[in-house]
Protein backbone atom coordinates (compact mmCIF):
# COMPACT_ATOMS: atom_id res chain seq x y z
CA UNK A 1 0.00 0.00 0.00
CA UNK A 2 2.68 2.33 0.16
CA UNK A 3 4.07 1.75 -3.24
CA UNK A 4 4.37 5.46 -4.72
CA UNK A 5 2.51 6.48 -8.01
CA UNK A 6 3.24 8.57 -10.58
CA UNK A 7 1.93 12.13 -10.38
CA UNK A 8 -0.18 11.99 -13.50
CA UNK A 9 -1.63 8.78 -12.11
CA UNK A 10 -2.31 10.30 -8.95
CA UNK A 11 -4.05 12.66 -10.67
CA UNK A 12 -6.43 10.45 -11.94
CA UNK A 13 -6.68 8.64 -9.26
CA UNK A 14 -7.86 11.59 -7.38
CA UNK A 15 -10.32 12.20 -10.75
CA UNK A 16 -11.84 8.94 -9.97
CA UNK A 17 -12.56 9.48 -6.24
CA UNK A 18 -14.70 12.40 -7.30
CA UNK A 19 -16.42 10.46 -9.70
CA UNK A 20 -16.83 7.82 -7.30
CA UNK A 21 -18.44 10.19 -4.67
CA UNK A 22 -20.35 11.57 -7.28
CA UNK A 23 -22.20 8.65 -9.15
CA UNK A 24 -20.74 5.17 -6.95
CA UNK A 25 -17.70 2.74 -7.49
CA UNK A 26 -19.72 0.42 -10.53
CA UNK A 27 -20.49 3.76 -12.14
CA UNK A 28 -16.87 4.53 -12.94
CA UNK A 29 -15.59 3.33 -16.25
CA UNK A 30 -12.01 4.53 -18.40
CA UNK A 31 -15.11 6.75 -20.44
CA UNK A 32 -16.36 9.07 -17.84
CA UNK A 33 -12.84 9.27 -16.09
CA UNK A 34 -11.63 10.39 -19.47
CA UNK A 35 -14.01 12.90 -19.65
CA UNK A 36 -13.96 14.13 -16.10
CA UNK A 37 -10.21 14.31 -16.06
CA UNK A 38 -10.28 16.15 -19.40
CA UNK A 39 -7.36 13.39 -21.00
CA UNK A 40 -8.23 10.79 -23.93
CA UNK A 41 -9.74 7.30 -23.27
CA UNK A 42 -6.21 5.69 -25.14
CA UNK A 43 -3.65 8.07 -22.15
CA UNK A 44 -6.27 6.31 -19.59
CA UNK A 45 -5.21 2.90 -21.03
CA UNK A 46 -1.39 3.03 -19.69
CA UNK A 47 -2.35 3.09 -16.37
CA UNK A 48 -5.93 1.38 -16.05
CA UNK A 49 -6.37 -2.19 -18.53
CA UNK A 50 -9.78 -2.14 -18.10
CA UNK A 51 -12.77 -0.66 -15.63
CA UNK A 52 -12.50 -3.20 -13.17
CA UNK A 53 -8.75 -2.39 -12.77
CA UNK A 54 -9.69 1.21 -12.71
CA UNK A 55 -12.17 0.28 -9.55
CA UNK A 56 -9.77 -1.82 -7.40
CA UNK A 57 -6.81 1.20 -8.62
CA UNK A 58 -9.43 3.54 -6.67
CA UNK A 59 -10.04 0.78 -3.67
CA UNK A 60 -6.53 0.71 -3.19
CA UNK A 61 -5.83 4.15 -3.18
CA UNK A 62 -8.77 4.84 -0.97
CA UNK A 63 -6.93 2.07 1.71
CA UNK A 64 -3.80 4.13 1.53
CA UNK A 65 -5.21 6.92 2.20
CA UNK A 66 -7.64 5.39 5.24
CA UNK A 67 -3.63 4.31 6.00
CA UNK A 68 -2.37 7.45 6.14
CA UNK A 69 -5.38 9.31 8.20
CA UNK A 70 -6.66 6.60 10.26
CA UNK A 71 -3.70 3.77 10.91
CA UNK A 72 -0.81 5.46 10.95
CA UNK A 73 -1.73 7.91 13.95
CA UNK A 74 -3.70 5.42 15.80
CA UNK A 75 -0.39 3.38 16.05
CA UNK A 76 1.32 6.13 17.54
CA UNK A 77 -0.81 5.57 20.49
CA UNK A 78 0.04 3.79 23.95
CA UNK A 79 -1.46 0.25 23.23
CA UNK A 80 -4.70 -1.31 24.89
CA UNK A 81 -8.03 0.78 25.00
CA UNK A 82 -6.19 4.18 24.67
CA UNK A 83 -4.97 2.88 21.05
CA UNK A 84 -8.83 1.30 20.32
CA UNK A 85 -10.12 4.41 21.43
CA UNK A 86 -7.74 6.49 18.98
CA UNK A 87 -8.54 4.08 16.45
CA UNK A 88 -12.33 5.14 16.80
CA UNK A 89 -11.78 8.60 16.67
CA UNK A 90 -9.31 8.36 13.98
CA UNK A 91 -12.14 6.31 11.85
CA UNK A 92 -15.28 8.12 12.20
CA UNK A 93 -15.79 10.20 9.60
CA UNK A 94 -12.10 9.73 8.43
CA UNK A 95 -13.15 10.29 4.27
CA UNK A 96 -13.56 14.15 4.82
CA UNK A 97 -9.60 14.43 6.30
CA UNK A 98 -9.09 12.25 3.71
CA UNK A 99 -10.99 14.61 1.10
CA UNK A 100 -13.07 12.40 0.03
CA UNK A 101 -16.13 14.15 -0.39
CA UNK A 102 -18.37 11.20 -1.50
CA UNK A 103 -17.55 9.38 2.27
CA UNK A 104 -15.98 5.94 2.82
CA UNK A 105 -15.64 3.88 -0.93
CA UNK A 106 -15.91 0.83 0.99
CA UNK A 107 -18.70 1.53 3.28
CA UNK A 108 -20.79 2.57 0.03
CA UNK A 109 -19.62 -0.77 -2.40
CA UNK A 110 -20.43 -2.97 0.70
CA UNK A 111 -23.97 -2.36 -0.08
CA UNK A 112 -23.58 -1.08 -4.10
CA UNK A 113 -22.20 -5.38 -4.42
CA UNK A 114 -23.54 -7.23 -2.50
CA UNK A 115 -25.12 -9.28 -5.61
CA UNK A 116 -22.46 -9.51 -7.72
CA UNK A 117 -19.09 -11.67 -7.85
CA UNK A 118 -16.21 -10.47 -9.64
CA UNK A 119 -12.83 -8.69 -8.36
CA UNK A 120 -14.09 -5.70 -7.58
CA UNK A 121 -16.53 -7.39 -4.67
CA UNK A 122 -13.08 -9.35 -3.96
CA UNK A 123 -11.25 -6.54 -3.69
CA UNK A 124 -13.88 -4.62 -1.40
CA UNK A 125 -14.36 -8.21 0.83
CA UNK A 126 -10.38 -8.45 1.06
CA UNK A 127 -10.28 -4.96 2.21
CA UNK A 128 -13.20 -5.52 4.80
CA UNK A 129 -11.54 -8.34 6.03
CA UNK A 130 -8.17 -6.38 6.37
CA UNK A 131 -10.00 -3.75 8.23
CA UNK A 132 -11.85 -6.08 10.69
CA UNK A 133 -8.49 -7.97 11.27
CA UNK A 134 -6.97 -4.65 12.49
CA UNK A 135 -9.76 -3.19 14.95
CA UNK A 136 -9.89 -6.99 16.39
CA UNK A 137 -6.16 -6.88 16.92
CA UNK A 138 -6.73 -3.56 18.79
CA UNK A 139 -9.71 -4.96 20.54
CA UNK A 140 -7.63 -8.01 21.41
CA UNK A 141 -4.75 -6.15 22.69
CA UNK A 142 -7.08 -4.09 24.83
CA UNK A 143 -8.86 -7.45 26.57
CA UNK A 144 -5.16 -9.10 26.74
CA UNK A 145 -3.57 -6.00 28.56
CA UNK A 146 -7.01 -6.30 31.29
CA UNK A 147 -8.38 -3.01 29.70
CA UNK A 148 -11.27 -5.04 28.18
CA UNK A 149 -13.07 -7.89 29.92
CA UNK A 150 -11.46 -11.09 29.46
CA UNK A 151 -14.74 -12.79 28.70
CA UNK A 152 -16.34 -10.16 25.81
CA UNK A 153 -17.25 -11.53 22.83
CA UNK A 154 -14.24 -9.78 20.56
CA UNK A 155 -16.41 -10.50 17.56
CA UNK A 156 -19.49 -9.08 19.05
CA UNK A 157 -17.71 -6.18 20.02
CA UNK A 158 -16.37 -5.49 16.70
CA UNK A 159 -19.72 -6.19 15.23
CA UNK A 160 -21.49 -3.58 17.34
CA UNK A 161 -18.77 -1.34 16.75
CA UNK A 162 -19.18 -1.95 12.48
CA UNK A 163 -22.96 -1.00 13.23
CA UNK A 164 -22.25 2.80 14.75
CA UNK A 165 -19.94 3.32 12.02
CA UNK A 166 -22.20 2.40 9.42
CA UNK A 167 -25.43 4.48 11.27
CA UNK A 168 -22.83 7.42 11.67
CA UNK A 169 -22.11 7.22 8.15
CA UNK A 170 -25.34 7.28 6.77
CA UNK A 171 -26.85 10.25 9.00
CA UNK A 172 -23.67 12.35 8.25
CA UNK A 173 -24.17 11.78 5.09
CA UNK A 174 -27.56 11.08 3.63
CA UNK A 175 -29.40 12.78 6.92
CA UNK A 176 -26.86 15.92 7.33
CA UNK A 177 -27.84 14.99 10.73
CA UNK A 178 -26.09 18.04 13.10
CA UNK A 179 -26.30 15.60 16.19
CA UNK A 180 -24.16 12.63 14.53
CA UNK A 181 -20.94 12.80 16.52
CA UNK A 182 -23.02 13.14 19.81
CA UNK A 183 -25.02 10.14 19.18
CA UNK A 184 -21.64 7.95 18.10
CA UNK A 185 -19.95 9.08 20.98
CA UNK A 186 -22.37 7.96 23.36
CA UNK A 187 -22.96 4.54 21.00
CA UNK A 188 -19.10 4.10 21.67
CA UNK A 189 -18.98 4.94 24.98
CA UNK A 190 -21.76 2.77 26.23
CA UNK A 191 -20.30 -0.48 24.42
CA UNK A 192 -16.32 0.06 25.70
CA UNK A 193 -18.54 0.61 29.20
CA UNK A 194 -20.19 -2.50 28.52
CA UNK A 195 -16.71 -4.35 27.45
CA UNK A 196 -14.76 -2.89 31.01
CA UNK A 197 -13.30 -5.46 33.11
CA UNK A 198 -16.36 -6.55 35.46
CA UNK B 1 -49.26 2.89 -0.53
CA UNK B 2 -53.05 0.51 -0.82
CA UNK B 3 -53.16 1.78 -4.29
CA UNK B 4 -53.88 -1.36 -6.64
CA UNK B 5 -51.82 -1.69 -9.53
CA UNK B 6 -52.94 -3.66 -12.81
CA UNK B 7 -51.17 -7.13 -13.47
CA UNK B 8 -48.82 -5.49 -16.34
CA UNK B 9 -47.60 -2.88 -13.93
CA UNK B 10 -46.92 -5.64 -11.27
CA UNK B 11 -44.75 -7.44 -13.47
CA UNK B 12 -42.85 -4.69 -14.33
CA UNK B 13 -42.39 -3.56 -11.30
CA UNK B 14 -40.73 -7.34 -10.15
CA UNK B 15 -38.03 -7.04 -12.70
CA UNK B 16 -37.36 -3.71 -12.00
CA UNK B 17 -37.12 -4.76 -8.12
CA UNK B 18 -35.04 -7.66 -9.30
CA UNK B 19 -32.58 -5.55 -11.49
CA UNK B 20 -32.41 -3.18 -8.64
CA UNK B 21 -30.81 -6.24 -6.60
CA UNK B 22 -28.25 -6.78 -9.47
CA UNK B 23 -27.22 -3.62 -10.29
CA UNK B 24 -28.22 -1.14 -7.72
CA UNK B 25 -31.22 1.26 -7.94
CA UNK B 26 -29.74 4.31 -9.63
CA UNK B 27 -28.30 2.15 -12.76
CA UNK B 28 -32.27 0.58 -13.40
CA UNK B 29 -33.23 2.75 -16.61
CA UNK B 30 -36.43 2.58 -19.23
CA UNK B 31 -33.91 0.90 -21.30
CA UNK B 32 -32.42 -1.88 -19.46
CA UNK B 33 -35.71 -2.34 -17.77
CA UNK B 34 -37.46 -3.13 -21.00
CA UNK B 35 -34.82 -5.40 -21.92
CA UNK B 36 -35.13 -7.56 -18.71
CA UNK B 37 -38.73 -7.50 -18.65
CA UNK B 38 -38.94 -8.34 -22.93
CA UNK B 39 -41.30 -5.49 -23.69
CA UNK B 40 -40.58 -2.41 -25.70
CA UNK B 41 -39.52 0.58 -24.53
CA UNK B 42 -42.52 2.46 -25.87
CA UNK B 43 -44.58 -0.02 -23.25
CA UNK B 44 -42.80 1.65 -20.96
CA UNK B 45 -43.67 4.28 -20.93
CA UNK B 46 -47.68 4.01 -21.12
CA UNK B 47 -46.35 3.14 -16.91
CA UNK B 48 -43.31 5.59 -15.81
CA UNK B 49 -42.22 8.64 -17.98
CA UNK B 50 -38.90 8.94 -17.56
CA UNK B 51 -36.01 6.90 -15.38
CA UNK B 52 -36.59 8.71 -12.10
CA UNK B 53 -40.43 8.23 -12.01
CA UNK B 54 -39.53 4.49 -12.46
CA UNK B 55 -37.04 5.02 -9.47
CA UNK B 56 -39.29 6.16 -7.34
CA UNK B 57 -42.01 3.38 -8.87
CA UNK B 58 -39.93 0.79 -7.50
CA UNK B 59 -38.80 2.49 -3.88
CA UNK B 60 -43.14 2.77 -3.79
CA UNK B 61 -43.27 -1.05 -4.61
CA UNK B 62 -40.58 -1.80 -2.13
CA UNK B 63 -42.24 0.12 0.58
CA UNK B 64 -45.88 -1.20 -0.07
CA UNK B 65 -44.00 -4.86 0.38
CA UNK B 66 -42.35 -3.59 3.57
CA UNK B 67 -45.95 -2.84 4.52
CA UNK B 68 -46.92 -6.26 4.30
CA UNK B 69 -44.56 -8.05 5.36
CA UNK B 70 -43.02 -5.73 8.52
CA UNK B 71 -45.67 -3.53 9.86
CA UNK B 72 -49.20 -5.30 9.21
CA UNK B 73 -47.82 -8.45 11.05
CA UNK B 74 -46.49 -5.81 14.09
CA UNK B 75 -49.07 -3.84 14.60
CA UNK B 76 -51.45 -6.84 15.78
CA UNK B 77 -49.19 -7.70 18.11
CA UNK B 78 -49.88 -5.75 21.35
CA UNK B 79 -48.71 -1.89 22.36
CA UNK B 80 -45.43 -1.15 23.67
CA UNK B 81 -41.99 -3.57 24.06
CA UNK B 82 -44.01 -7.01 22.81
CA UNK B 83 -44.83 -4.63 19.39
CA UNK B 84 -41.31 -2.91 19.49
CA UNK B 85 -40.18 -6.82 19.63
CA UNK B 86 -42.16 -7.65 16.95
CA UNK B 87 -40.92 -5.15 14.46
CA UNK B 88 -37.53 -5.80 15.07
CA UNK B 89 -37.96 -9.31 14.63
CA UNK B 90 -40.33 -8.48 10.86
CA UNK B 91 -38.24 -5.79 10.47
CA UNK B 92 -34.74 -8.08 10.17
CA UNK B 93 -34.35 -9.56 7.12
CA UNK B 94 -37.57 -9.18 5.59
CA UNK B 95 -36.23 -8.14 2.43
CA UNK B 96 -36.15 -12.31 1.64
CA UNK B 97 -39.21 -12.75 3.51
CA UNK B 98 -40.49 -10.03 0.66
CA UNK B 99 -38.41 -12.02 -2.19
CA UNK B 100 -36.45 -8.59 -2.72
CA UNK B 101 -33.08 -11.19 -3.72
CA UNK B 102 -30.90 -7.48 -3.93
CA UNK B 103 -31.92 -6.87 0.10
CA UNK B 104 -33.73 -3.36 1.28
CA UNK B 105 -33.36 -0.97 -1.69
CA UNK B 106 -33.64 2.01 0.52
CA UNK B 107 -31.05 0.57 2.75
CA UNK B 108 -28.95 0.55 -0.37
CA UNK B 109 -29.93 4.06 -1.60
CA UNK B 110 -29.03 5.32 1.57
CA UNK B 111 -25.13 4.87 0.55
CA UNK B 112 -25.79 4.59 -3.21
CA UNK B 113 -27.60 8.30 -3.65
CA UNK B 114 -25.82 10.08 -0.55
CA UNK B 115 -24.28 12.89 -2.63
CA UNK B 116 -26.71 13.90 -5.21
CA UNK B 117 -29.71 15.94 -5.14
CA UNK B 118 -32.64 15.25 -7.19
CA UNK B 119 -36.32 13.30 -6.61
CA UNK B 120 -35.30 9.92 -6.41
CA UNK B 121 -33.00 11.25 -3.21
CA UNK B 122 -36.22 13.04 -1.82
CA UNK B 123 -38.22 10.37 -2.10
CA UNK B 124 -35.46 7.90 -0.35
CA UNK B 125 -35.30 10.31 2.72
CA UNK B 126 -39.08 10.43 3.01
CA UNK B 127 -39.18 7.01 2.92
CA UNK B 128 -36.43 6.86 5.46
CA UNK B 129 -38.00 9.25 7.55
CA UNK B 130 -41.68 7.59 7.82
CA UNK B 131 -39.91 4.48 8.48
CA UNK B 132 -37.71 6.38 11.83
CA UNK B 133 -41.06 7.46 13.12
CA UNK B 134 -42.98 4.71 12.73
CA UNK B 135 -39.95 2.96 14.69
CA UNK B 136 -39.80 6.03 16.73
CA UNK B 137 -43.83 5.59 17.24
CA UNK B 138 -43.31 2.05 19.01
CA UNK B 139 -40.36 2.90 21.23
CA UNK B 140 -42.15 6.16 22.50
CA UNK B 141 -45.58 3.88 23.24
CA UNK B 142 -42.84 1.13 25.48
CA UNK B 143 -42.33 3.77 27.20
CA UNK B 144 -45.44 5.61 28.41
CA UNK B 145 -46.65 1.92 28.90
CA UNK B 146 -43.68 1.92 31.75
CA UNK B 147 -41.85 -1.13 29.55
CA UNK B 148 -38.84 1.15 28.85
CA UNK B 149 -36.97 3.68 31.16
CA UNK B 150 -39.08 7.55 31.30
CA UNK B 151 -35.44 8.82 30.87
CA UNK B 152 -34.69 6.58 28.09
CA UNK B 153 -33.76 8.90 25.13
CA UNK B 154 -35.63 7.49 22.58
CA UNK B 155 -33.89 9.02 19.23
CA UNK B 156 -30.73 7.45 20.51
CA UNK B 157 -32.57 4.09 21.12
CA UNK B 158 -33.72 4.39 17.37
CA UNK B 159 -30.64 5.74 16.07
CA UNK B 160 -28.16 2.54 17.89
CA UNK B 161 -30.71 0.07 16.24
CA UNK B 162 -31.00 1.70 12.91
CA UNK B 163 -27.09 1.01 12.93
CA UNK B 164 -27.62 -2.62 14.58
CA UNK B 165 -30.09 -2.94 11.02
CA UNK B 166 -27.45 -1.65 8.62
CA UNK B 167 -24.56 -3.81 9.96
CA UNK B 168 -27.12 -7.09 9.93
CA UNK B 169 -27.90 -6.21 6.23
CA UNK B 170 -24.17 -5.59 5.57
CA UNK B 171 -22.79 -9.39 7.23
CA UNK B 172 -25.65 -10.86 5.81
CA UNK B 173 -25.73 -10.00 2.54
CA UNK B 174 -22.33 -9.11 1.64
CA UNK B 175 -20.60 -10.91 4.15
CA UNK B 176 -22.68 -13.96 3.99
CA UNK B 177 -21.67 -14.57 7.52
CA UNK B 178 -24.20 -17.29 9.54
CA UNK B 179 -23.60 -15.97 12.58
CA UNK B 180 -25.34 -12.52 11.88
CA UNK B 181 -28.72 -13.72 13.54
CA UNK B 182 -27.00 -14.35 16.62
CA UNK B 183 -25.27 -11.61 16.42
CA UNK B 184 -28.21 -9.30 15.96
CA UNK B 185 -30.02 -10.53 18.66
CA UNK B 186 -27.42 -10.28 21.31
CA UNK B 187 -27.25 -6.90 20.37
CA UNK B 188 -30.71 -6.36 20.40
CA UNK B 189 -31.17 -7.45 23.71
CA UNK B 190 -28.18 -5.75 25.32
CA UNK B 191 -30.04 -2.52 24.24
CA UNK B 192 -33.36 -3.62 24.91
CA UNK B 193 -31.90 -4.37 28.62
CA UNK B 194 -30.08 -1.39 28.84
CA UNK B 195 -33.46 0.62 28.19
CA UNK B 196 -35.56 -0.95 30.69
CA UNK B 197 -36.61 0.86 33.72
CA UNK B 198 -33.89 0.88 36.62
Amino acid sequence: MTKTVSKKKLYLLQHGLELVSQIGLTSVTLGNLAEKASVSKSGLFAHFGSKEELQIALLDHSAKLATEVVVEPTLKEPEGLPRLRALIQNWFGWPSRAELPGGCPVAAALFELDDVENPVKEKVAALNDEWQAFITQLVEDARRLGHLDAKLDVKQFVWDLFGIYLVHHVFQRFERDPDVNVRAVRAIDTLINLAKPQ
